[in-house]
């Protein structure tokens, strides 16, 4: 069984879409992150800080997911990070409304001893500089870092991104930061120039388009799912990275071959997170739907053309 | 060899990209249809209707590439269609800049004898009483009746469409007109309210972000092949259109397996559209490229997961 080491925000999210609105959930990158990769025969840890109103609850939760939260500092007196944002209309774009980096503003992670030989660590989206420092604190050389950032870090901390980005195995990124980053229009101009920075697979995200996995080599491409409901986006990229990195862990294989796997189940794994508000489709998520599902996909991508 | 009847303009078009501009060249609906279907072994006609301002070359053009033009009306003293129109950056929308109707405000659709038992009927995108007297002058019920239409009849002729509709067998169609179509932001629910139009199959083209195909029971997605550049979208569409059409005109088979096949084809030959303004590419193109990049779209799509 793989050792899976994430990092990322465990917070409050306040939703709103088209279809309804939340008060203040259980959100966060590490959050979707790990719950996606409980999915699989892995040994997980969330390195990530809290205040002490995060409830008891969220954290019982985490644990019976099989998530090490024994590196969740809880800051006492602190209050937890939150988020709150509203979607447009189509679901693709979405306005941030609040947000309180409260206990996260001085988060200093701590990667806990049982997980410096980690096979795979999953950095998700914070301060490069928190992102390095775990690497810096690993024993040994992960089989894989994956790096997820967006476009805040590109406008305000692009040197300490960069200097992350040459330490990673793959990043995962939107179209549209892959165009900032790179400053190219074309995804695969794009992917190339990123391959330079550092990273031998680069995973271009684009919502409700599907996922493009790139190698100097070769390109693959794994659509979303087609739903006839999408409550909320919130998570499903970062549920991609979990499944993603989880599937990795797992396998412990990191040929071009395997990571088109850990696409599809990335994607997989993500049309059931926006088929609900925040965790709630994810905590409540069986094998048999993943497997079902998983089926459909193939069905959804697969045919069976002469070539010549 | 099945037998391919196209309406649709027969156009000059006038296009500026972000990458350049062109003055006024070969364009229209039925051109891109025409000539993406000559790559199949296919006859084909095309019924639609140009000014005598329309060069010798081009019909010498459409000749040489197999395309039956006996039925393509030259109006005496008449101008072409001219459609001006800009690209956005993204190359996702643009503005139309100019569009005379010319010869085409007055068009009257005669099929010729020798195919009024066509095999595959393609409806490229016209008012929708052009496409219905098309499908009225049929000797015999073709296999397939294929109609692209867009936003403009929706807008204006909502009842004709309708009726139009009601007697093709697939229908190709952009994500927002499927959606202004149906009332329906979910494309899995605009495809099911269209099937219920009439439509047995329902093709949702999503540009860059590839094309969905549904029957009642299965949904089928070819991406777009992601391209280092791509010079001009125009005639895109229409170009996948045609190799869809082209290939099942071939192939006379029309069970959903086989028309997965023929969105790969379309798909494939689309992505060599875009590569250069108008018409180009496509006039230029040869059977090794199409082979080759069908072995791309094999790479891009497939993989091999257990599935349990």
């Amino acid at each position: 069984m793989g050792k899976l080491l994430i990092v990322g925000t465990v917070a409050f999210d306040a939703i709103e879409t088209p279809f309804g609105k939340t008060d203040k959930i259980l959100g966060g990158a590490a959050t979707f992150i790990g719950l996606a990769a409980s999915h699989f025969e892995v040994r997980s840890a969330i390195v990530s800080v809290v205040g002490d109103d995060f409830p008891q609850e969220y954290l019982d939760l985490l644990t019976k997911k099989n998530i090490d939260t024994s590196s969740l500092e809880v800051v006492k007196g602190g209050k937890t990070f939150f988020w709150k944002g509203k979607y447009h209309n189509d679901l693709n774009s979405r306005d941030t409304l609040v947000t309180e980096l409260n206990t996260l503003a001085d988060f200093n992670p701590v990667v806990p001893a049982s997980f410096k030989d980690a096979d795979v660590v999953m950095l998700g989206n914070l301060h490069p500089n928190i992102q390095m420092s775990v690497i810096d604190q690993m024993e040994k050389r992960p089989k894989l870092i994956i790096l997820d950032t967006m476009n805040f870090w590109m406008d305000n901390t692009l040197e300490e991104l960069t200097e992350v980005i040459k330490h990673t195995d793959v990043i995962t990124i939107n179209d549209e930061e892959a165009r900032q980053l790179t400053n190219e229009y074309s995804l695969v101009k794009a992917a190339e120039k990123i391959h330079k920075l550092g990273p031998k697979y680069v995973v271009i995200k684009k919502g409700e388009h599907g996922a493009f996995l790139f190698n100097e080599e070769n390109v693959f491409f794994a659509p979303a799912l087609p739903l006839e409901e999408v409550f909320d986006p919130t998570g499903a990229g970062d549920t991609f990275a979990g499944g993603f990195a989880g599937y990795l862990a797992t396998t412990e294989n990191t040929s071009f071959n395997n990571l088109k796997n850990a696409v599809i189940h990335g994607s997989n794994l993500a049309s059931f997170c926006v088929e609900r508000f925040g965790t709630e489709r994810m905590i409540a998520l069986e094998k048999n739907e993943i497997n079902k599902r998983l089926h459909q996909f193939k069905a959804l991508t697969q045919f069976d053309i002469e070539l010549q």
